[in-house]
Formats: C-alpha cells, sequence, structure tokens
C-alpha cells in the first residue's frame, strides 16, 4: 500500500519577542486572564528585516540542510500563507529566489528551476491545503519516481494597536518535507472537510474614496490653524485631473484601496464557526474513515479514543480544548461515557427550544462550557492536548502554521518524556476563517525519534529576545525601520523598489 | 490505466465589451497597429455589479446547469486568480456562497457543505496548478471513489489609463471539470516545468507614507488658493496620535499599504521571461516524457509535429505566435527541417558572441523575429495555433483563464469545421509572470464533439453590448456605480459593507 507522509519538520520564528506579563502592564491588562485564562506568555514579533517570504526561506533552508536535501530532488514548495506579499506574483517565489542564492554556489545556478511553486490561501489553512495537495502529487508518483515535496508556511498574525486580538498576535514560518517512507509519519487518504461560507475573520480590501480623504486632511489641517474656504474640499477633488498629482498614487482613481495587514473580525462569531465547523468536519471524516473499513462502531466506537494527541489550530495556546468539547461529546453519544455526561450536566440543547438563533447559540456555548469542566474532558485534555499547546503558549498565533506548532510542540515533549508513540494515531484538526475545516490522521512511523531530535523547538524559544513596550510599538506602526537585533545567519529584506517598472520589487540576501 | 482529465467547460465573459477600433479612436492609437500587429478586436469589460467571484460563480452555474452536475458529487472547487478580493478570505468562498443560495432550494441547504474549496495564485498559471493538484486527487481516488472536481479561473485584466498595458485588457471566468474517463481529453501525469524569480509583472502593495499623503494634499489645497503655514506638514502628522482621526483606516500606521488593481510590468521583460520559461518547460517535459516511454527521438524526433494544436496563455491574441519561436527551433534542431532554418537565416546566436547579456537578448529576440517569417513557422502557425487566438482577440486577456480560453477557441472553431480530433494530441504552454511555465499535453477522447457542442462561444461573443469610451472610462475609475446594463441570469455583487466587523463584507445575490 502506499504510504506518504511527513518526512521532516522545520519551524523558524523571529529572533524578538513581547512577553506577556510587559504586554498586560502596557496595556493596562489583567496579566493572569491573559496567561492563566488564555494560556498566554510570549509573543513573536518579526524584527524590521523580516517578512512573510524571509521567515519561509529560513524555515525551507533550515529544512533542507537538516536533510541534506538536493535541491533539484525537491519537486514543488508549495506556500500557505494568508500574508502575502503580492496580489500577483506569489510570495514562493521570493522564498525560491532566497533559496536559490543561498544554495548556488554549492548546487549550481539555476539548482530550483525545475521547482514547481505556487501560494495557496484559505487563511488558517491554506497550509493543511498545500499539504493535502502535495500529498496527493507524491503519492501519484509512486514509489518509482519518489517525488520530494515541500509545504511552507508563513504568516504574520498581527491585529490592530488596543484591539482585543491584540495579545493573540504572533509570527513564524515552517517547512514540511512530504516523502514516501516517511520517518516521522504516514497521513491516509482520508480527510473530512467541512466548508462554510461565513465573514468571521478577513482581510477586505478597504475602499476609501478621494473626496473622503481630502476631507480628512483638511479636518486635520483645520486642528493646525488653516483656515478652510467655501467648497475647498470639491475644488481640490476637482483639480486632480489637470493637476500634476494626478499620476499619484493617491489620484488615479475615483478611490483608493487600502490594504491592511490587521483582519476584521467578530470573535465569539468565530469561535461558533471554529465549533461548529471541526464538529461537521469530524463526522465527515468518521463516516469516511467507516467506509473505507478504518473505523467500526461496533468494535470502537469512540474515535477520539483511538488518538494518543489531538492536534488542532491554536489561534492561541487555550483555543483548541476550548473548541473541542463539541466533538468529544458527539463522539460518544450512546456511549457509557456519553450517557454519564447527559446524567451529569442535562442533554445538548435542541434548536427547537429555543426562540432565536443567537439563544440557541448561548446554550451551546455554555453546555460547552459545562462539558469541559467534567473529569472525563480534562483527563481527555490533559492526555492528548495539553502538549500541543505549550510551544504556542511562547510564540503566539502562526495562522496557518499554528496547527504544526502545535505538532512539534507535543511531538518535542513527548520525546522529552520518552512517550511511545510508535503506531499511535495523531488527530488533526484544521480551521481557517471564512470557514473551512479538515479533519485527518497520522501513523506515527518507528523512526520519529529521530525527526523530532531535530526540531530544537524549546532550546531555542529560550534564547529569544524579549523587546519592550516602545520597540514593540515602532515595529507595529512601521516607524522601527532599522533592525532590533543585527541579523545573523538568515535571510533579510533588503530593499522595495520606489519607481516605475521597480515600484515595489523587493530585494532579499543572506547574512552570514 | 488512470485515465484523468477534462470532462466539461464552460467560459463566462461580462456582456459589455469595449472595440479596440473605438478604444483606438479614443486614445489616438492606430486602429491597424493594434488589430492586425496584435490581434486584438474587442476587450471585455465588467459591469459595475460583476467582479472575480460574479464571474467564477456564474462560470461554476453553467458547467454545473449543463453537466447535471449534484452538488453534493462535487469533491473540490479550486480557483486560481491573481484578481482576489481579500488577502485572508479565499475568493473560492464567495463563489461557494453564491452556488448554494443558488441551488439550496433545489437540492437542499449545506448542499456543497463538504466541499473543499481554496485559492491559488500564481499571476497567469494559477489555474493550471488549480487543474494540475485535482488531476491529481481525481486520481489519487482511483476510478472507485470516482472523484470529481472543479477548477474556477476568474480575473480581471485591468490596467492603468493610458498605459501600454491598455489596450491588452479583458476579463473573464471560466470553469473545468475534472474526472475519470472524461470526455473531452485525459491529461497524462507528465508536466515539464520551469522556475524563474523575476519580476516581470506583479501587482505589490504599495506604500505611502502618511506625511507624504498629507504634503500632497496640501500642495492641492494650495492650487485651490488656501494659504500653507510653516511646518504645517509636520503639525498635521504629529495632530494624528491624539485626534479624532486616529481611527481612520488612513492614520493607523506610520504609512499605508495601497492595493492597486493594475500590475507593474515591463513588457519587453516579460516576453523574455515568458518565451525562455516555456523553452525551459518544454525541455523538461520531453525529457520526463522520454523517461516515460511517451517520446522517442529516434522514431519521431519532432514532438511538437505530434501536437494537432498548440494551446498556450494568450495575454493577447498573437503573443502566443510570437513567443514560441524558441520552442519550434529547438525541437527540430539535427533534423532536416532544423537545418533548412539555419542554412536560411543562420545560426542561434551564441552568448559568447554578445558583450552584454541586453545585445545577446536583442539578437535572440531578432532570431525569433526571422523564425516567425520562415513559410515552415507560418504553417506550424497556420494549423496549430491560429484557431486558438480567435476568442483571445474578441475579449482580451483574461490572465489565467487566458490558455483555457485559447483552447475553448480552438475546439469550438474544430467542430464547425469538422476536424477529426480523435486521439489527437494537444500540447499546452502555460504561462504565469514571477514566473513559471508548465508545460503538458492532453489526448483528444471519442466523445469530444459532445462536448464542445455545449460551449456556444463565438454566437454568445456576438450578443455583447459595444461600450462608449465615457462609459469605458466610468467604469475603470470606479465613477460608474450603477449597472450600465440591467443584469438577468447571473450572480451580482449586491452590496460591500461598511463599519466594524461588516468593514468590507460582501453580498452577493442571483437575479433571475
Amino acid at each position: 500500500m502506499e504510504a506518504v507522509g511527513i518526512d521532516g519538520l522545520a519551524v523558524y520564528f523571529p529572533k524578538l519577542h513581547f512577553e506577556i506579563e510587559s504586554f498586560s502592564k502596557f496595556r493596562g491588562l489583567e496579566f493572569s486572564k491573559l496567561n492563566k485564562g488564555l494560556g498566554l506568555a510570549s509573543m513573536a514579533i518579526p524584527d524590521a528585516h523580516e517578512d512573510t517570504a524571509t521567515m519561509g526561506a529560513n524555515a525551507c533552508a533550515r529544512l533542507i540542510d537538516q536533510n541534506e536535501l538536493l535541491p533539484e530532488k525537491i519537486g514543488r514548495i508549495y506556500l500557505g500563507t494568508e500574508s502575502a506579499l503580492d496580489g500577483a506574483k506569489p510570495t514562493a517565489t521570493y522564498i525560491l529566489d532566497m533559496l536559490e542564492q543561498k544554495y548556488a554556489s554549492k548546487y549550481g545556478k539555476g539548482c530550483f528551476s525545475h521547482c514547481d511553486v505556487v501560494d495557496l490561501t484559505f487563511a488558517c489553512i491554506g497550509a493543511i491545503d498545500a499539504m493535502h495537495n502535495t500529498l496527493d502529487w507524491v503519492a501519484r508518483g509512486g514509489v518509482e519516481e519518489n517525488r520530494l515535496g515541500i509545504v511552507v508556511y508563513s504568516d504574520i498574525a498581527k491585529y490592530d494597536l488596543n484591539s482585543t486580538g491584540e495579545y493573540t498576535q504572533g509570527a513564524g514560518a515552517g517547512a514540511v518535507l512530504i516523502s514516501h517512507q516517511p520517518r516521522l509519519m504516514t497521513i491516509p487518504d482520508t480527510w473530512g472537510v467541512s466548508t462554510l461560507a461565513v465573514h468571521d475573520f478577513y482581510k477586505p480590501k478597504r475602499e476609501v474614496q478621494i473626496k473622503t480623504m481630502v476631507e480628512d486632511i483638511l479636518d486635520l489641517a483645520e486642528e493646525a490653524g488653516v483656515k478652510k474656504t467655501e467648497g475647498l474640499v470639491e475644488k481640490i477633488v476637482n483639480l486632480i485631473p489637470s493637476s500634476s498629482k494626478k499620476e499619484n498614487l493617491l489620484f488615479q482613481s475615483h478611490s483608493v484601496k487600502i490594504h491592511k495587514d490587521t483582519p476584521v473580525f467578530n470573535g465569539q462569531f468565530s469561535n461558533r464557526c471554529y465549533s461548529n465547523s471541526v464538529k461537521s468536519a469530524f463526522f465527515n471524516f468518521r463516516s469516511k474513515a467507516m467506509k473505507k473499513g478504518r473505523y467500526n462502531p461496533e468494535k470502537d466506537p469512540v474515535l477520539t479514543d483511538e488518538w494518543s494527541r489531538i492536534v488542532v489550530h491554536l489561534p492561541y495556546a487555550f483555543q483548541g480544548k476550548r473548541m473541542l468539547p463539541d466533538v468529544f461529546f458527539f463522539d460518544r453519544v450512546n456511549t457509557a461515557d456519553g450517557d454519564g455526561i447527559i446524567s451529569k450536566i442535562g442533554p445538548y440543547p435542541l434548536k427547537t427550544e429555543y426562540e432565536s438563533l443567537d439563544s440557541f447559540e448561548k446554550a451551546k456555548d455554555n453546555y460547552r462550557r459545562l462539558i469541559s469542566k467534567t473529569d472525563l474532558y480534562q483527563r481527555f485534555v490533559e492526555s492528548k492536548i495539553e502538549k500541543t499547546q505549550r510551544a504556542s503558549s511562547l510564540v503566539g498565533n502562526q495562522y496557518t502554521g499554528s496547527i504544526f506548532l502545535a505538532l512539534m510542540s507535543t511531538l518535542e515533549a513527548d520525546l522529552n518524556e520518552s512517550s511511545d508513540l510508535k503506531n499511535n494515531k495523531i488527530g488533526f484538526c484544521a480551521y481557517g476563517s471564512g470557514a473551512k475545516a479538515k479533519v485527518f490522521e497520522g501513523i506515527m512511523q518507528k523512526g520519529w525519534e529521530s525527526v523530532v531530535k531535530k526540531f530544537d523547538l524549546f532550546p531555542r524559544l529560550k534564547e529569544r529576545y524579549a523587546i519592550d513596550a516602545k520597540t514593540y510599538q515602532g515595529l507595529h506602526r512601521g516607524s522601527q525601520k532599522t533592525s532590533v537585533i543585527k541579523p545573523s545567519a538568515e535571510f533579510v529584506l533588503k530593499s522595495v523598489g520606489g519607481t516605475n517598472v521597480l515600484e515595489g520589487h523587493r530585494k532579499y540576501t543572506w547574512i552570514d
């Protein structure tokens, strides 16, 4: 039987981080609420020379070096990101450019010239999509072709200053090696999918009318003492088509589209979308697994019991355990455990019992809270989820990389604690706002420890540099233009072109 | 042997078009240069109610209706686009939302809820990447699972007013049905790939400093008669953090990122990237085909001779025939035809003979022009390429859809001319700026005519409404806010939300 899966994993995170304790003081928030309540300890913050592409390239280089991969053997590098740098040219080509720069001297110019690259975008699930497709591609080549593919993910989880998302920020990238006969885990071709078109979190191009822009700036000018005359705004807007300013970016259309790196989001609504989507994808997975003979409800009625660890998308450390009660409960319906829960906290709310959709949703929120407080659920979290949270606490949200960070977190912790994971099943619940969930599983291979030994995740996290609030604000607002820490042994953004055919042209280099 | 490929194709284009003759008059350009020189006859222009998502959804609905597809059987809808509407939420979810709205009454609420969707971005090759991956996914399921996937493409090829790209504009979308035992063509799993990180055409997020913006608007205010005082710009910039305007989109950071739908590009450089990439991908394809026993240089030395049609990315109608001389020539080196060309126009330029890379590139440009004038090449174009250009002439650039439009163009023309294409091979050369080329082939199936009969491409193109220059400008600049033609039997953009958690929230509906 075909066995394809993950043969190696490498993670990159910025050297800078902003500790949640400093953040809480800065914002006047209660540290224990963020730390004990959400599991937050620190957030990774990219330095001035970092972006989606440098982080992705750094992760790839680590994977290539650790596995001594020959560039010409790497058939594809697929990037999952929601922090793309361009609307047409994939950020993956910037990563390719850096890798080519670094490895050309060793492997020859053009050593990546037949490597297929592309960007996939679906909020926090884009990298899982990239992996799903890369598994198909590797599998289709058969053992004979022995295809090797890399999935990269890279994101900067940035929220507006003073917004409720601010403390869940983070950043980072990773690279996943997909191959036949993988050393870490195989991933069978059984995928539960759930898709629902919603606006729980998104990054629209926001339109600002030129007229509004002129008005706003003239209001400020008035505050600064300028006297505004009657009809001034209209006069200015009418001037534009004949003015020398008409070639200016701002004045070429009736309006400008502003891109913001920060999202529009509705946290509570997004939690509900997450929980419902994952539940739906879980049951889609279960029914597909049943058809394939992988799951037998007569013999082993509780599927989640077969998963030694459950690895889910973690926008913040404790989000996973907060989002899984539904899967936990419905997977146990009609078992002794399910009956035990119902006898303790009552039956699951029924839609018909509630007047509005909102009151029904609130009742479900409440029921999930009750489930999460049962001993049974707490033991479930302790054994299957807790270790996945540890790295997230220290890094924050990596968007599409968070689920991979959660995987690395538990595997490195399991290695340190000498867990015996060989042949164990790991469950995955991926989620991307907008929204889609995918549920699938991996089977740990006998050589897994040798792969995990190379992660060096927690020791590297200890070596980071903690920044203060002023530096944090400068990096967030973009006024900090120089590197906080002098770059070394990494790819950096060197410059961004400003004019004509080089406008916005990004240049990168490796710094020894 | 597995046989996966294209089972159906549906194209959508806006009902509006701007004829190149009107355009030439409007811009004072010579019509014959654009028409006879580049093959341009008209450009499709989206109406005020259209965008990437509506066009994609319209194409999908056409495909679903024509093939009577059951929504629950459609396992994925993968979108290739470089005109995405959001930075995180895939435009494919907007398409899904519209399809769900339209088909829920017939097939039930949630009929698409297990359909996997995502966006792929790589300039004009993103849809080919979506297809490549969907073929792998369908193949992997085997005949037993009988997976069905849809590849959608949708783009608006928009260039700055007065730019040299303006006459190559266009727009449109399409949907491609991928299945086992396809009725139209099978696509074997042999893909030539060439990747090169370049900036020939891209859509960067362009940064404008707040200070510059204030300066520019105050300059305009001065033109309008306002008296500027000393240090006014600094005063205004310093006011922002404490002003009520600080919550304004424009003032939240040190700079704003402007998204423009129009690209930064260098046409001549892009042509060279196109030509070199396609050549490199072609030879990559040829060597892979040789390894698989598909191509035998001893028996049939000229691979392109085996292709009845050659379908390539067409940013404008005549780009394909201008870009293929290298492939044509090098495919014939060491054959009688190759020798004939050399004896007529001399040998191909050698790098060592030129002082600079630029002079070498110019020499190659010139050699390609000489090849293109040979009888041999003109017969090659006439038989294999000419029919692919016809729809492009009438629609203009569809970016990632152009190659599919070229395919539909030749197949409908071939049907009308009763060509016998059964078992014939079709060559494909896809190109996306940034840059990547993919070369692959399809094998026409015995039922191909029944599929092509449904295209109804050229008759529908005749029914469009030609707009005048004023309407064109209004739509381009965004000042034309109402539909030029009242929508009917199509999806439309209904509204874009403006505030808080609904900021930029796009709503769509079907109009009967």
